[in-house]
């Protein structure tokens, strides 16, 4: 494997990842599961970025799986689904739910179709801006199959019960507006990558800790009980006042023509 | 007893469940009440039929509550509100509650008036096809009750909490294109029957497994945790890859021209 | 503290709360801390009220946290971030989820500014209509902080995920139009005031034990299982139909041209 199957550039502290099977449209195969997985993984552990984008080369962001690839051998069905503890997401689920363990916004740039897989990757992400010409389908229902990759979870974050069940029991195809009626989307361009990008800089404005905190926040709490969530928003209330980055926020807040730079995020 | 209020009829897979106490705008006596929860038993065991519609015969769908009747005998409340466990449904949540148990999709076909219980009976459905014309109501309110037969829950699945406390608090009466914006139905038609009959086919046109594991996954996980969401993503998936109807789906979306049957469902 | 900054009228069983400390927008000082909790706290008692309603004296409803004054000690900020039991609401967090355990509906009539603290208050309430040249932010980003006080919570009850994360990390200021679509708030109008009263006096027809039951039952139920909102909802009923005002409430309903007094409410 001579050639990654996704890129990454880190620019102004903003990482942009693409996923460069374009030849393929992007789908799935081993490779770029393997890849992302590892991707997500680097950037995680990188403290000096302040947002990521996610995109796809050529025409499509991504079909969804490369079914003829992946079934070539039968270890790689058992690679995609195993998990080490019940309740983890496996290879097949962290490709979409692993964004959320990045403390900095993912913002996804979608265009041409996105579809099976490729949703489910989308919808694990923050953002999701999409052309106006973008296509989106649960194609995993014209396979006969769930759409098994943590996209039950995030539909529901987004969506009323009935609208989510459309969608993945009939796997029919839908547009951008469509999409931004569902919710399914955040925000429909026709130039998604520079409307990411202008979100990446607003979002960079704001002290690195406290979007953390609100990632973190909303990743544990969401579903949790209330009790929870309110013990939760205290806590990490004190951590970032116990932090620099509060302070220069307010410095910066009442000084517009001299600004500091962040400090580099706590752990979150 | 010799004329049931609910009348079954199954055409081409499609179970059609028609309300048929229309010279009382299909309210709810406790016959009405026996016979939804025993339609509902049989329905679950049916392993030929691919979607349910429930629809109301005459002028209304359902006007809710047939007070006179029901408190007509003091052992009919108990009967009503009696549950052998806590935390299961009563005989009266069961008419609402009892269509998500079983597992092909149910259609709600709207019209007149949806009032009171009718409502609660709608929002069990998976999926609310309204006539233009149909108005609604959370009734209760009026009667100085609470919507008690599970419509709780079914609100909160589908609405904001302020809107879904405005309905419920002041029994006001709202019209279909309300009703669509407030995500109570799934879709307003001037021809409902036909609108849900198309539904029907095209799901139809999907793996019986498919769908199933859709409907139970949404059902067992959409307020449980995430972990527990993702393990039963895998579970299903894994159940569905077992079985004959994703091969054969998989098959029919190659070779359109040459369609085979779906074997009988798995039980879930 | 000759003045309290919190003035409270009652009038036609409806109190009006009023944040009155104009002259610094009605900024969040420790007194105006303090007074608010003690106005939830003698309202929660009060039996002959049917609704509150809460708005800001001056030209904005609130415009959040008074830093200077709050920061001016270091016990301040240990006084609202302290709680005695975990789980529970601090101070902070008490002035937006308090109003929750009021078992009548509290409207919250917005206009000027509604900005970081003064927008979690408002989203402690049932309802929120707001004047059409309101503005909101999530003003706590531009500070380095976290929507602390209960925001967090009253967020995911109301919005999607992303529109939620979106809020709350750029702190963008957004007009009463985009409030509304996003469902943060219930209703525009130009005469908030008098649409407020329209919305206590209809509420005040229904029977204060099932508004009371419904409050509680949404408060509670909201995000638990499936099984402990189907138990809530009959016990509820339950104890509604050992009440006198469910009867009275179905007597009105009958008989509109001699409507009967409500006896005082049940303890919820």
């Amino acid at each position: 494997m001579s050639q990654l199957p996704v890129e990454v550039s880190i620019k102004n502290n903003i990482a942009i990842v693409s996923l460069d099977r374009a030849d393929k449209h992007n789908a799935l195969d081993m490779s770029m599961f393997f890849t992302i997985r590892d991707t997500i993984k680097s950037l995680k552990k990188n403290k000096h970025i302040r947002a990521v984008i996610v995109k796809g080369n050529g025409v499509d962001f991504c079909t969804g799986l490369d079914v003829k690839s992946v079934m070539q051998s039968q270890s790689n069905a058992l690679k995609l689904l195993f998990k080490w503890w019940p309740g983890h997401a496996n290879l097949a689920q962290y490709v979409s739910t692993g964004w959320q363990e990045i403390p900095v916004p993912v913002i996804m740039v979608l265009h041409g179709r996105v579809w099976g897989g490729g949703l489910q990757i989308a919808l694990g992400g923050d953002f999701r801006i999409a052309h106006d010409e973008t296509t989106f389908s649960v194609m995993e229902a014209r396979w006969g199959l769930l759409p098994d990759m943590g996209g039950t979870i995030a539909l529901k974050e987004q969506l009323p019960t009935d609208k989510a069940k459309l969608l993945a029991m009939t796997g029919r195809e839908f547009n951008a507006q469509q999409a931004l009626n569902l919710n399914v989307i955040t925000k429909v361009s026709d130039v998604p990558m520079e409307t990411a990008l202008a979100l990446a800089e607003e979002i960079s404005q704001q002290s690195p800790d406290s979007v953390a905190a609100v990632k973190k926040l909303y990743k544990n709490a969401w579903w949790q009980s209330k009790a929870f969530a309110l013990a939760r928003e205290s806590w990490y209330q004190v951590r970032i006042l116990m932090g620099k980055n509060q302070r220069l926020k307010t410095y910066n807040q009442t000084h517009p023509e001299k600004e500091k730079p962040f400090k580099q995020r706590r752990n979150w």
